[in-house]
């Protein structure tokens, strides 16, 4: 059990370094977007969500006994895959960055099923239930970049055709 | 049109550069694999998917009198976002592969998407179509990771923390 509770823990803290690069790298996209006003809102709601799941990962580290304070422990191709996609966020055009936004949910959500999965092995309900909560708003998360992806890469197309500087932000 | 064209011709190239990419991936990804045998299988039918993709878009690139040996010209925030991702497949760790696996399908969801949506802009049917075609066969395999990221988590806990060589690949 031992080896267990230190899997998951390890896995909790990764979970909360994914949220501190998500926070970072959607309020960097949303300051960019300008001329995309629904996105621009989901992604500002999203901002905080994250900021609660941050918090609700280290409520449930700490009733495990486990400091969120080193979160530089975070293994390093978890790191790899953040900054990979990070980097796609970086940039000034909008249909990559919904397609790395795209991409990174479903690297939370991959994160979370996982380690829901792991915790219901181990018997802790209670981290498996808060993994299924932020899972759901992954997943609500998700489902709008999808339903959106098409309009905004049409209308991209539209504008940057029309050689608009509008296009890309 | 001629600016439509450019900017779906780019896209198509970023698309095969994805492609190559992914069977690398998957290549390497399905020769560390040993004690998780449908997970192997799975990555080893997606293989031949994904090579019979990349054929297709050489097609199509073709039919639009495009060239497609310039894949040097796959933008840098792709080329970023798939080292990323890379990156975690080159590890031993079957779990975070996972992971890697699942979040790269669904940057090839949002590619193929936001590239049918832009040929259907454009009016290029035939071109949408293939995009829908290749689309389906992505979101298959990204359903298939998504109904095995629990047992593969679960199994690698137990066994990890039965100390077993077997966990890892």
């Amino acid at each position: 059990m031992a080896a267990m509770k230190e899997i998951i823990d390890q896995w909790l803290r990764d979970a909360h370094a994914m949220e501190e690069q998500a926070e970072q790298m959607l309020k960097a996209q949303a300051g960019r977007i300008q001329n995309y006003p629904e996105l621009k809102a989901r992604i500002e709601q999203h901002i905080g969500e994250t900021q609660s799941q941050r918090g609700r990962i280290e409520r449930c580290l700490e009733s495990r006994g486990t400091s969120t304070s080193s979160v530089k422990d975070v293994t390093g191709k978890l790191t790899a895959m953040m900054q990979g996609l990070g980097g796609a966020f970086a940039g000034d055009e909008v249909v990559k960055g919904c397609m790395a936004s795209y991409a990174f949910e479903h690297m939370e959500i991959a994160a979370y099923k996982t380690l829901g999965a792991a915790a219901r092995t181990a018997g802790d309900e209670p981290t498996a239930r808060m993994c299924d909560e932020i899972l759901r708003e992954e997943e609500a998360m998700a489902a709008w970049l999808s339903d959106h992806l098409e309009s905004v890469s049409s209308t991209y197309l539209r504008r940057e055709s029309a050689d608009s500087s509008a296009a890309k932000r």
